[in-house]
């Protein structure tokens, strides 16, 4: 039995231990090949096996019917920022960006390198990004290409409750922070997109969503390793994938098929959100949430303590009781706790605990 | 004990027992820290230490000093194909390119996408890539921007021996299938990459040294997730990186360098190599190598035997008997023996003993 802590890290996050002992287990010899996954040719049938699989259990899992996509590439949500407008925007087109945090602004920002016009549709930078806009703050171009959001801020601690409504502007969303969370309306979106680290896998692999008429009509005068048409003819197998990223995602999709997909999922992730964020309104005084209750992520529930002192010893000591990853990011300060898929119910209860004895000795 | 295969897949490829080993030991635990190096922050101390490793023994195995960087990326040479002419190719310029096979081709593809005037130095296209061309072939254009060739050709079986001089002109190599296989005048090169699956590691990650002046003089609007500097400025930690696919590099570094380093990986596969053509020439009557002798390359070998019906069943009895990955690429046809690092040379005296059967039996 192997010593596990209790893993609250932003991304790469905690993964499903069934998902970890399945690769431990065949990490020699996979399928009885003689080889390990690593190994194999991307152009076997040993990997292609493993590949398709996890296209298939995307579908599944999220509800993708034949209108979209599914593509697994490299480069994280970063490459989505640029290869985004690099395809799909035509020469002095607009694009509008929703800036509701680091993310947006960055996806923004690269958007703008490429030349674009993109226009701020809302933001509440002004704010401190506690919250995102409500669909009648949203300044809409009816005749932008996009819209693009962030679906749930890592760094803020704010999700979409539900997402805007654009009317017929194509929306677009990073979702790498809640895919597969919770059940979600795929036809409310023309493209979204996740790196795996929090909620379905390791690091290394970026889950692509996009309807098939954008592909069709994205610009062809591009390097073909920057264009979705690419991957789209061969099914991601276009050049050599990151085959053991794509393989842990097949484990922990699986893992999360038994947990009952994204209704199990957003069961789980609501029950662990609903805690903490009970307890942290209990405890008001101490434990502060900068975060709209409106805009609350169920995700990564971000709070400040009474100085910076505390919250330092709140890390140190959390740590030294198996519970890590709890500093908040350093543009924001405080305290952090990333509830993704894997995290058990077990783990915050446990944190509570802890959380309730902290403030009885400093409070 | 694992059941374990002789596996001569041309990439992704055979891996160093004791990297896999030492992945699946720690798999669910790295280092007391109870956690899978898969479930670590990017950020923290135990993965940081993993990644830096990982730099500093490509620096020491390849013998990299201050005129370089070494980066970590992503999207294999793929993505390097477009990001080279990206970032280094002002607007109007023009660049070299050798034809020597489908991966130099592809390279030049991607020049030609981003407008650049890519111009080919030599090809030996005419003569179905059976070689490189000589000193004396490369037309040089003292002007361009830089010239790119491809050191070894996974497809073709050939490998430059000695690299071309081209006076000022900035030499930037695709090293994707020999990198660390021998050797390397680091000073000769302005820039050269690898996807790691072939000799130094898994999928997923790509190894790219460039000089630093390169850096320094590159395009500066372009964004940022297609830029070197972005990489550069953060150690390769700017985004999330493909973690698990680096602590794989790492592990087979440090199993290379167990092995002698580059000069003892050039005498092992020297070895290797010299036993396969020595076997070859001796029974060319029945094994046709196409490739010229002074293009050979020690990693690829490939040849046809007298009819397709033949190659079938040779790759198909010698998978009976543990010996896997030989068909050749779909393009050449034939059979290819992949002879990366970490391919024993147990394996190719086996694979000989079963040629010499396979010719007795329908020579």
């Amino acid at each position: 039995m192997s010593h596990r802590v209790m893993n609250f890290f932003p991304g790469p996050a905690t993964l499903p231990l069934a998902a970890l002992e399945r690769a431990r287990e065949e990490l020699l010899d996979f399928d009885g090949t003689g080889m390990s996954i690593m190994e194999h040719s991307h152009r076997g049938a040993a990997y292609e096996g493993v590949h398709r699989e996890a296209l298939s259990l995307l579908r599944e899992l999220i509800g993708i019917g034949d209108d979209h996509h599914v593509l697994l590439l490299q480069g994280g949500a970063r490459q989505q920022f640029a290869m985004l407008p690099y395809n799909l925007l035509p020469d002095g087109a607009t694009a509008d960006y929703v800036l509701t945090g680091n993310w947006s602004l960055q996806a923004r920002s690269e958007a703008e390198k490429l030349g674009a016009n993109a226009r701020v549709a809302a933001s509440t930078e002004a704010e401190g990004f506690v919250r995102v806009p409500t669909q009648d703050e949203l300044d809409l171009d009816p005749s932008a290409a996009y819209l693009h959001i962030t679906s749930n801020n890592t760094l803020y601690g704010t999700q979409w409750a539900t997402y805007p409504d654009t009317g017929d502007v194509p929306l677009l969303a990073d979702m790498t922070s809640d895919l597969l969370s919770r059940p979600l309306d795929v036809s409310r979106f023309a493209a979204f997109y996740a790196g795996a680290q929090k909620n379905v896998g390791p690091s290394g692999v970026t889950v692509v969503v996009i309807r098939k008429d954008l592909v069709e009509k994205a610009r062809t005068d591009r390097p073909a390793v920057w264009r979705y048409q690419s991957f789209v003819d061969k099914d991601s197998l276009w050049n050599t994938p990151p085959t053991f990223a794509i393989y842990m995602l097949r484990n922990t999709l699986a893992a999360l098929k038994e947990w009952g997909g994204a209704e199990g999922l957003e069961k789980r992730n609501r029950e662990k959100a609903e805690l903490l964020y009970g307890f942290l309104d209990e405890h008001g005084e101490f434990f502060r949430s900068p975060v709209e209750k409106a805009s609350r992520s169920t995700m990564n529930a971000v709070f400040r303590l009474p100085s910076e002192d505390l919250e330092k010893r709140f890390v140190a000591e959390a740590a030294e009781k198996d519970m890590v990853g709890l500093k908040g990011h350093r543009k924001v300060g405080g305290i952090r706790v990333s509830m993704y898929n894997a995290v058990e119910r077990a783990w915050i209860e446990r944190l509570l605990e802890f959380m309730s004895d902290f403030k009885g000795k400093h409070g």
